[in-house]
């Protein structure tokens, strides 16, 4: 397969994003190839002698970047060059089957609409990312995708998101809760109710009930199903929270035992690295017509280069196939 | 000032509620008086020897308990006689100043709005929850008392939270952060996008823009306004999250330090110490035409021991007032 990476996009690109594409190298089959798109000179650059890499990434050269803060139509509007649209027309023409981007997330969304479209029986696609837990990874979706969710959309955010999980995090039976503010059915808000009502009576999922915040960390689902608005404060909240009490224990530490500085040091990065969002190598776009993989804005070589397994798990765990499969042969589903 | 606790309704009620009345002496002036609300036998026996209370506590007998399962409203209607519909029904009649409870939120929520109304021009009760951070107190509001919000109640959550977390933290102008899911102006739902222009336009809010869930330990802001299954989400997933990094880390250098475990055991206990919900005494409902405290269901005496002290501060702060004197000229602003 073909797989294409918005080399401009994230915070530290391209420097990340071209050593990610030469480390992922070791997830590539012998007819695989990273397509690099961005400017071609500077990418070439940071590339290095030919001979380490020609054999497996081609550059694909783009003019225009799109920035973070960008209002994303707008930019993919006025940039037709950038990197970031270049790439999903290159998707769209059947020229790289997978996208990946650290860039302005709105603008992968958009993009990843208007060209790839939906697959069928898709209401809306939704992102779906994998946090670490003690008990194991659970998915939560969506995150940031729609913020304006209809009970349809957060039942096929739950049955999507149990097909990625199966495929990429090898659960067989993916537990599904709706995250709600209470496990009562008399609490949360009308869209929960409703969602919950379509989730017990649909065989596609496993659901288990309504879960709250906490129980992200308690084992009892491996996915979690919530509008983008709120899925998205989650994610940024955790991030906040992590490095704020990892910080706060480590200088409790250091100043209970000075000593053995060298020793907490080590244990707050083992953490860390449990928590780190480039181990899992981005958040796939479900629904859409494509693969298109939403790597954080400041993901370092490992995050773009696991984006890379992500892509080849996705398209090996025929993914699509079998979102089409469930929810393709649904009566109106398109019409929602 | 007489303050009402509802000794039935916590996880750990009566025992820790009687406790915690015993412990809040400290906060009391000669004339306050903590009045006990539950069954009465069970009371007395939990508070020992008269001589150590009864000159500044009243027991006051109630039959019936609501448990935190039930639905509010039903349980309000056939529980007439239960602690949390008593102490309600108290401070409606003046007979108590100040209401606290561990128990049942919706109950809780439900039985304020009954029985002691909404302050002029408020439009929508809110928790205001202060939460911990490095860089200081963040009182985030609603944190669950209405998830069918418009702008003008987050508008007002700013305003109601920004005298609180004066009165209560000594913050002098707090800075209003609204939570959204980017810090442009496009990013988030048409809610936060009218509430924006709300807050921009008000001289009674410190309006900083959009903030993002990260940013509630990054010291941007002293109010965070939300919606309340947001809030709802956020503050059990912080709960979670608390717990689980910090088993994490705490078992990665037990196994890295094995002779240090007490010192570490002990780091662990000062960060969860700072984190601890019980220091903070439980969240008033803003807005409501009196004082209602809603403690965390699992409170410990310190729970609510510091929940005495933050009906104390309320009063002295005069919270109520002050809402009243901004919000209460405003017009039409009781319709909405």
């Amino acid at each position: 397969m073909r797989i294409g990476i918005d080399a401009m996009g994230g915070d530290r690109a391209p420097a990340e994003e071209v050593r990610g594409a030469l480390a992922a190298r070791q997830f590539l089959s012998d007819d695989d190839r990273i397509v690099l798109i961005g400017k071609g000179d500077l990418l070439r650059e940071h590339l290095g002698s030919p001979g380490a890499w020609s054999d497996f990434i081609e550059v694909c050269h783009a003019d225009q970047v799109i920035g973070m803060g960008e209002a994303p139509v707008e930019a993919l509007r006025t940039k037709p060059n950038s990197s970031l649209a270049l790439m999903a027309r290159l998707a769209a023409e059947g020229k790289v089957d997978a996208c990946i981007s650290a860039g302005n997330t709105g603008a992968c969304v958009a993009a990843a609409q208007m060209r790839l479209r939906r697959l069928r029986g898709v209401h809306r696609p939704g992102i779906a990312i994998v946090t670490p837990t003690f008990y194991g990874p659970v998915a939560l979706c969506d995150v940031g995708a729609n913020v304006n969710c209809r009970p349809q959309h957060l039942l096929q955010y739950g049955i999507m998101a149990s097909i990625y999980v199966q495929a990429v995090c090898g659960v067989a039976n993916p537990r599904v809760g709706l995250l709600s503010i209470g496990e009562e059915d008399v609490k949360g808000t009308s869209l929960v109710k409703q969602t919950r009502q379509l989730m017990k009576d649909d065989p596609a999922v496993h659901f288990i009930g309504n879960v709250e915040g906490r129980d992200l960390f308690r084992g009892v689902c491996d996915v979690m199903v919530c509008e983008g608005f709120v899925g998205n404060v989650m994610l940024k909240l955790m991030e906040g929270m992590a490095e704020g009490v990892v910080k706060a224990l480590l200088a409790e530490l250091s100043a209970g035992i000075p000593s053995q500085e060298r020793i907490i040091q080590k244990a707050g990065d083992a953490i860390a690295a449990k928590y780190d969002y480039n181990v899992y190598g981005g958040a796939p776009l479900l629904g859409v017509g494509g693969i298109f993989i939403i790597c954080h804005g400041a993901s370092n070589y490992r995050g773009i280069m696991n984006a890379v397994r992500v892509a080849k798990d996705f398209t090996t765990g025929r993914v699509n196939e079998r979102i089409t499969e469930l929810l393709g042969q649904r009566e109106g589903s398109q019409d929602a």
